[in-house]
C-alpha cells in the first residue's frame, strides 16, 4: 500500500513528528560541503504543475536532486493537455514512463486527491485550488518550532493569519497543522475575505489587524490575490492595505519577539511593506530555506528509503 | 560515418532485430532497484522540439538519464528562433555546444532529415510533420512481439490502423515496420482521412471499422487531430465518432485476444471511449512503459557505447 | 567576500589572464572521452533568465553540468513574477533555496548589478539590456588568441565591430576587453546605430563597411535587432543590408586571413549572408564551442573550487 501526502489530515501526530525529525536530519545534510545523499538514487520524481509556480517547483526539484533522484519536469505550456488529453491520461502516462512519485499542483480544489485515487505511486500535493498545501504547513511549523524552541509542538504560540483566508490553501493547511500542534490561531481579515462558515474551524476571528498585534507571537500574512479584486470582493487594494497591510508602524505595536511570516510570493506595498519584509523579525527567507529540508523529508518518507543511505556523497 | 534514425527505412532487418534485442536488455535494466547504467556517461543528448509534446520528450529524456547521459532541453518558446534564427543555425549551435546526439521534432515533413544532412552527429526523428515517427513504430512492434510471443517477427498478426491516417506520421512508420516484420495491415477510415494513392502501400483498405473488428488481432487507433476538422475534411467530430470510435459495443465484436493500441495523446470520447482505454485489452500504458526501454536502445545503439558499460550503477 | 562577474571592468588584467588559462584547462577537459570533472559537485547553480535565450542559457547549464554542479532553471514564463513579485524577492528566494551562484539575464541595463548588490552569492551577468555581456567578450578574446596565436594578448589585431552598436551589450563588453588586451577597434555602422558620444570609447569610427574591409583582421558582426526598425532609426532592413551586410563580394576585399565573428543568433540575409556564415573564414561555430569552456572557467573561478578536483570523472 503506497502513501501519499494530499492533506494534512493524511498524517497522524506521530507521522508529523517523524517528518519534523527527518527535516532536521536533512537540514544537517544541507549544511554539508556537499549537501547530497544517495538516498533516492535510481528513483524518478516527476513534477506535474498545471499552475505556474517557481519557488515551489524549484524547491521540490532541488530536494529531489539532493536525494540523488532523477527529475522529470512536466510543464503545462508544452503539453498534450492542449490537444485535449485528460488529466487522468496525463498522470497515468507519467506513471507509465516510470515515475516513482508525482508532485502535483492544480488550480482545482480536490484535483490532486482525485489523481491520487487513480495512481499506484505516491503523490504529493503542491497546492490544489483553495484546498491544501501540506508541505507549506510542515515547513512553517518546522520554522516556528525552531524559532520558539518549543520542541515538536507549538503549544502556547499565538498565530494571527492575516488577509485573504477565503482563497488560501496555505491558510487551510496551516490552521489544521498548527492547531493540532497546540498553537492558538486567529484569522484576521475583512469579512468578505474570510470563509462564511467558520464554526468547525479551530480558530478565533478578528476583523482588525490592529487589535491582534499585541497578542500575537506570529503574524502570518497571506498574498492578496489581486485577481480577486476584479470580483469586487473588496473595494480596492489601497483600502485593503490601509487596514490590513503590515507596516513598520503596526509591527512596532507587536512584541519584540513577534515574527512575521509569508508563504510567498509577497506583493510588497500591499499585504506587507518592503521594510517589514526585510526586517530582522521576518522569517520569510528562513521559510524558503527550510522548505528544501522539509521537502527532502517528505520525498524520503514517501519513497521509504532505508536510513542507511544517508551517508555523505562524493 | 555516423548513423541517424530518421525513417524506418534507415534500418536493415538485422538492425531492427538488434534494436529489439537491446530493448529487452534495457527493459531488464528498468526493472532493477536502480534502473540506470553508466553506458553514456559524459555524453550530452539534446532534445530539440519545435512542436509541443510531453510524453515523447520526457520519454527520451528519461531514457537518456537512465543511460547516465546529460540532457540539454531546447524548447521553442524560449528560443532564438523568435528572433529570426534559421533552423540550420539553431541545430548547428546545439552541435557546437557539444551535443553528441540530437532528438528532434518538427511540424514539417522532412525537416529532421534535412537537419541530419547538415550535422556530423546522430539525429533521432521524434516526429516530423506527417512523415515519420520511427521510435513509436519500434516500441509498438516491441509491445506486440511481447504480447503475441511471436519472437522477433509479427508474422500472421492482423493489424487494423484506424482513423486519421492521412495526417499520421505514426501510421507511416508503423505500416513500414509492421509489414516488414510480417504483419498484415488494414487501414480503416473515411476516404477523406486516408491518403489518396495507396497503390504502393503494403496494406488493405476498409472504410468500415465494424467490418474489420472480427478479423483483427490489433486495433490501432490514431488521434483525431481536431484542428483538421476546420478544414472540412469530415462533417463533424460526432459523425466521425459514430462510425469510427472504438467503444465497448464494438470491442465486444472482436476476439477476446484482440488488443487495443493508441500512440497517445488519446481524446477520450472521440476515437476511443474511456471504457475501452481502461479495459484489460488496452495496451496503451504498456506502450508508454516500453517506450523508455526502446528509446534507451536507440540512444545506446546510435552512440555506439561498448556493451561492457551496462553493469549496475550505484 | 564573494566575487561576481557583472562587467568586464570587474576583472583585473591578471584575472583576465587567469580566466583565459582556466579556459584552456577546460577545453582540454571538453576534449576528453568523458568531458566532466567533479569540481563543483554538490554546488547548485541557478539560471535566472528574464529575457529569452537558448544558446547562452544552454551554454551555461552545460558548463555547470560538466563541472558536476546541479542546475536550477528559472524561466520567466512559469514564474511568480507574473503575480507581482519583485525582482529582489525572486532573486533572494533563489538564494534562500540554496543556490551557490546565479547566472542572470535581464532586459534592463544595470539590473544584474543591482541584484548583485542584494545577494551574498556570486552572480554572473549573462546579458543586461544594452549594458554588458562579459562572458561573450571573454569567449571572443579566447577564440581570437587561439586563431592568431597572440598568446594572452590581442596586440596589433584590428577589429571592426559592425552594425547596431547602439543597442549592443556584446559591443560594450568586447570594446572594453579587446582594447585592454591591445586590439585596435573600429566601430562601423550608420550614425543612428552608433552611440551619440563616443569620446570616451577607445575606438575609431567609420560609417562605411567597404572602407574598413582591407585593414581588418576581424569583422565582428552584430545582430540587427529588427524590433529597432519600428522606431524608424534606419529607413529599412534592405537599405541597411545594402551598405552593411557582409556578403562574399565584400569578404573578398578583405585579407585571406581575416576572420568573421558573430555572437549569434545570426539573421542570415540581413547583417550576414549564408555563404559568409558558412565560409571557412567564419569563426561562429568556434565561438559557440569555446563558450562552454570559458563559462566553465568563470563558474569554477567564482566558486573558488580547489584545483585538485579536476581529475577525470567516471
Amino acid at each position: 500500500m503506497h502513501r501519499s501526502l494530499v492533506s494534512i489530515s493524511d498524517l497522524t501526530d506521530e507521522e508529523v513528528t517523524e517528518l519534523i525529525d527527518l527535516s532536521k536530519v536533512f537540514r544537517e545534510v544541507n549544511s554539508r560541503e556537499i549537501p547530497k545523499v544517495p538516498a533516492l538514487r535510481g528513483k524518478t520524481v516527476a513534477t506535474l504543475f498545471f499552475e505556474n509556480s517557481t519557488r515551489t517547483r524549484l524547491s521540490f526539484e532541488l530536494a529531489a536532486t539532493r536525494l540523488s533522484a532523477d527529475v522529470l519536469t512536466f510543464t503545462l505550456g508544452s503539453s498534450s493537455v492542449s490537444k485535449g488529453e485528460s488529466l487522468r491520461d496525463t498522470a497515468e502516462t507519467i506513471e507509465s514512463l516510470g515515475a516513482d512519485l508525482i508532485i502535483m499542483r492544480h488550480s482545482s480544489s480536490g484535483a490532486v486527491g482525485l489523481v491520487g485515487s487513480w495512481l499506484d505511486i505516491p503523490l504529493v500535493n503542491a497546492g490544489d485550488g483553495a484546498h491544501e498545501h501540506p508541505t507549506q504547513a510542515l515547513l512553517d511549523a518546522f520554522t516556528l518550532m525552531d524559532q520558539f524552541e518549543t520542541g515538536p509542538r507549538l503549544d502556547g504560540i499565538n498565530v494571527a493569519i492575516v488577509g485573504d483566508v477565503l482563497h488560501s490553501r496555505v491558510a487551510r493547511s496551516n490552521v489544521q497543522l498548527m492547531s493540532r500542534l497546540g498553537a492558538k490561531i486567529t484569522l484576521v481579515g475583512p469579512p468578505v475575505l474570510l470563509p462564511l462558515d467558520l464554526s468547525l474551524w479551530p480558530v478565533k476571528v478578528s476583523h482588525s489587524l490592529d487589535e491582534v498585534l499585541a497578542g500575537s507571537d506570529v503574524l502570518y500574512l497571506l498574498r492578496i490575490q489581486s485577481e480577486r479584486f476584479s470580483e469586487s470582493l473588496v473595494p480596492s487594494l489601497s483600502e485593503f492595505a490601509k487596514s490590513f497591510s503590515l507596516n513598520m508602524e503596526r509591527l512596532a505595536k507587536a512584541k519584540k519577539e513577534t515574527v512575521v511570516m509569508h508563504p510567498g510570493p509577497m506583493i510588497r506595498g500591499v499585504e506587507i511593506t518592503g521594510e517589514v519584509a526585510d526586517s530582522p523579525q521576518s522569517l520569510v527567507r528562513k521559510q524558503v530555506e527550510n522548505g528544501v529540508s522539509v521537502r527532502m523529508a517528505v520525498l524520503y518518507w514517501l519513497l521509504g528509503a532505508g536510513q542507511e543511505r544517508l551517508e555523505p556523497i562524493w
